[in-house]
């Protein structure tokens, strides 16, 4: 139609090839969000395993994520660099993918909070990096999990110090003011008997997801290492068992809680950065 | 800690200032996802109510919005010239509002289709186009009613011949193709008794989301004004009818389903292209 | 070739249609290069005149070019909105302009400078900005016209003081420290019997070039008008009367010293604002 | 001033850290240049040693500038992955470098041609690409010297035929027509006696600049290398010895005509990746 030129004000917003994506989602005002729906505090095991849920989601349908990384409100994918999704078109992925895992978030919702209904619908905001190498991608991903233990630490000792303290939160942002990570831990285990280390490696480590070869025979990997969380997150109606079936049949998705700064675990997975 | 300078991979993105903004969200493979929840052909008035409610509370938390149009899957939403929302970052406001849609669509979806549970999370795609002038925003608006009109007008003559006219899929293309709007009308008439013009107008001409001011006293416009569509197009559990609060307390949002191409539309609301 | 995948990282980089755009050309260090080349000060008619070829130049070669003003060691150039130049590429546009204007200055500077000739190759920066309304052009030349006001009559003050005043540029600056326009004024009059008002319009409004119709009888526009500059800005070598060939053969460009701030300017040329 | 504002419309450009950037710059027109100023065909050593000496110029000004290699006319420019230049602003960066090139091409005219003035002002585009790895760029100069070698065996046989054959242009391209490689050899050795891998490396191979380290005592490398070429490549007034002076005080810019295909080249110089 004569109206049709409008269409031309469309420009076009492709991503530099052969360079790796991080598509980084954040919860909209979830501040507000956790306290509507009475988030457990410091941490709720039931958002962090819904947040997993969507993540989950999201690797299922997109092949080319490689690696994903959760705490708190946000998630971070790894896009590996040669993708051609969607023709590198910047808006059209973080657009989709930011969509698909709030999809997935209000959608599994109830099966994580069964008791608490959604009282309105929870936002996220999304934005894709460009990192042109290898080192800045194991970076990126420290930075993350850095921000996971500095942050469950304090709150983790804050928390410790209303709850069982009995402290206001203005005298327990002021008995942590100034402390370093040492004088948290010893808080913790001093006033409160709470050994920081042998807490729930999920709040301790954040979510690492990882595309993981299935082999014919339960292996021990698989089995009982202490590494690998849940590889189905969902806590009373667990959805069934996840195979992707798509590219490459023989690989599932894992749930992890383990170190990602050192060298180990990129070790162990090579294929991560290589492509 | 020494991996924050994986931040200054983080570009700036600012939209260019004084130019209307338009976003488009259009639902993701929704052939399959119409498919699969049974959508009425060829238009399912609960989609598209649902649509229309998801767009509604965009408005409702987003005050720079204007205008909003859908149709289909799909949804465009005009952003006033001098918003500043997001200091105007063309990747948080796709993103957010994208986010926002989708969630509100999957949380009120059991309200619309209480009978036919969800059984995936769909998605939705968005996209942020820059129109410098007002001629060039009319425009915009009426290609996509000019789409509504041709594609309903097709899709309701393929479908008679289909399930009324008893023609394969295959013949009723034969039996269309090549054939103007005027022909259409005329197998529509004389063959099913159809007289297109008097079919439901949110088929034919879409959505249309616009602020109405609240007059103390019921006015003449809210009430038996052929043109406004339910103020909320809720069907079994209707929502509490929308107030907005925020900016400016006295307006609400109308769905309509009016023609938006000629004059008549835009002169009776001077302020969607002022500011 | 195997390696002309390379050209896939050059990526497009369209401005948007139907908006103005505004070049502007600044010299590179002409601190320096004014010293060097022992500028007058606070004002070197040679170099001023020479900037005014070269942006004649670039309109006699760029038809979309339809004002440019200049001033110090800058120029605006203000390209109609609808141009479709080099398809609207940016990096096309950007480079392409500021290096023809930077050829022709070097290529007429002895043109100008018979005596002084260039010590080293002089550079200028170039950005291209857009702007969607016609009130931002009006703005954008104000900007400009009022920043040569200022810096001008600061500098003729500041060079009295110095040249014939016998301060040092310490005591200069101190002198002026604080005052506002009238006082530089008066400081002019009262010590150097200097009406700033009857210096050369050249440095007190800058240089601004148009395209001017060429009527068959030569005009009382183009004879008498105090307004009008001259046509060919050469000192002793005048190159021949430009007479723009391409489009629209009956018009030349004329260089004026005159007011762009207030309406007369534009109201007088409605067709550099309208296409 | 109230005008200021239009500022705001100058919107961020920068270019993602990390990550090499290759400026390629190209004549504008030079077909019709090239004949208007008469230059030798296929290839005029004048005009090829003009634009080494130009982009040496850009080489000593702007230290990031790791490599350079050049043919016909047009010129390419590593910059290494590390560079802060204009803090890595696009526009400032491709402007500048773009009229500095062109400011030189114009200012050196003379030298190279003495006896043909330049008629008008010549220009150039140019454009800033990015590459993430080392390979892109490797494949990126390979492909640069591929075309040299096609262009110019084709363009060496084509002006034999014409020019020594005594074909028409139109006869000369139907000859050529369907060439390979190896044919192109056999008619430029039968029919005029030239052996193609002896004519100037200058022609087959383009220019390439590099940084040399300057040892205290005349090396072998700098004296005797078959490969290096003149150290200042220009005809009558060979301008002194280029000396850089600001950064690393020892090195000098080199012109070689050597294959930068092969790995030799690279393996020698790795500071030109690495950095
Ligand atoms: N109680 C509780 N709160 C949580 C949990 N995970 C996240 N939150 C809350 C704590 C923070 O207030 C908020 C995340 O911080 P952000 O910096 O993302 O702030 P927020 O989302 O409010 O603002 P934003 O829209 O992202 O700028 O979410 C949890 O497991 N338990
Ligand atoms: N039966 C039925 N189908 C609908 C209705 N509204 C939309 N659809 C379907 C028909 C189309 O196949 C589809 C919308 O067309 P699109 O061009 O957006 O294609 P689709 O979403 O499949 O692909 P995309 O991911 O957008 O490229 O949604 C409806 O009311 N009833
Ligand atoms: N003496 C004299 N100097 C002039 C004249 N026109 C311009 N200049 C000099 C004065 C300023 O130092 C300089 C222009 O100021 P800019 O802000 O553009 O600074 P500059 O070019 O040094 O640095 P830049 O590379 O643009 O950041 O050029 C003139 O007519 N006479
Ligand atoms: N005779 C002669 N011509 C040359 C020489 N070097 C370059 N040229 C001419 C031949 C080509 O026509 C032209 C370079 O080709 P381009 O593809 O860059 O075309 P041109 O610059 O005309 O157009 P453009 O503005 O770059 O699209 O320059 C030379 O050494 N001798
Ligand atoms: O979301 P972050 O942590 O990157 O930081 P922010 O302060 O929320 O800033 P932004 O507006 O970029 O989300
Ligand atoms: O979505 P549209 O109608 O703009 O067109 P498309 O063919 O789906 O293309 P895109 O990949 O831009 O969504
Ligand atoms: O050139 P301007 O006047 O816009 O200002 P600047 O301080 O020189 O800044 P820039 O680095 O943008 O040229
Ligand atoms: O200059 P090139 O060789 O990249 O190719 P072109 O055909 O001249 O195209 P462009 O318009 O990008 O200069
Ligand atoms: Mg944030
Ligand atoms: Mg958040
Ligand atoms: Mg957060
Ligand atoms: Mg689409
Ligand atoms: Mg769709
Ligand atoms: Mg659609
Ligand atoms: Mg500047
Ligand atoms: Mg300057
Ligand atoms: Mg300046
Ligand atoms: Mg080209
Ligand atoms: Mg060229
Ligand atoms: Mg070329």
């Amino acid at each position: 139609s004569k109206y049709a030129y409008v269409r031309n004000f469309e420009l076009p917003d492709p991503l530099l090839p052969g360079t790796f994506m991080v598509l980084r989602l954040d919860g909209h005002s979830f501040h507000r969000f956790s306290d509507e729906h009475e988030f457990t505090k410091p941490n709720d095991a039931r958002a962090l395993a819904l947040m997993d849920h969507a993540a989950m989601d999201l690797m299922e349908q997109y092949p080319d994520i490689v690696l994903a990384f959760g705490e708190s409100d946000e998630f971070s994918f790894l896009i590996r660099k040669s993708a051609s999704l969607y023709n590198r078109r910047a808006s059209k992925i973080v657009t989709t993918l930011t969509s698909l895992f709030t999809s997935s978030y209000v959608f599994r919702w109830a099966a994580y909070f069964p008791d608490a209904p959604l009282k309105y619908p929870p936002s996220f905001d999304g934005r894709l990096v460009l990192y042109p190498n290898a080192r800045e991608i194991r970076d990126y991903f420290s930075w993350r999990q850095t921000d996971t233990h500095i942050n469950n630490l304090y709150n983790t000792a804050f928390w410790a110090l209303v709850q069982q303290g009995g402290e206001s939160t203005t005298q327990a942002h002021t008995t942590l003011k100034g402390t370093v990570s040492k004088q948290k831990h010893e808080i913790l285990f001093a006033r409160f008997q709470v050994n920081y280390n042998t807490l729930d490696p999920r709040f301790r480590k954040g979510s690492t997801l990882v595309r993981e070869e299935i082999s014919e025979e339960p292996s021990d990997r698989d089995n009982g290492g202490t590494e690998i969380g849940a590889l189905v997150p969902g806590p009373d109606t667990p959805p069934a068992p996840k195979m992707r079936t798509r590219a490459k049949p023989r690989t599932q998705i894992a749930v992890l809680h383990c170190d990602i700064i050192k060298d180990e675990f990129w070790d162990a997975r090579p294929e991560i950065l290589s492509g």
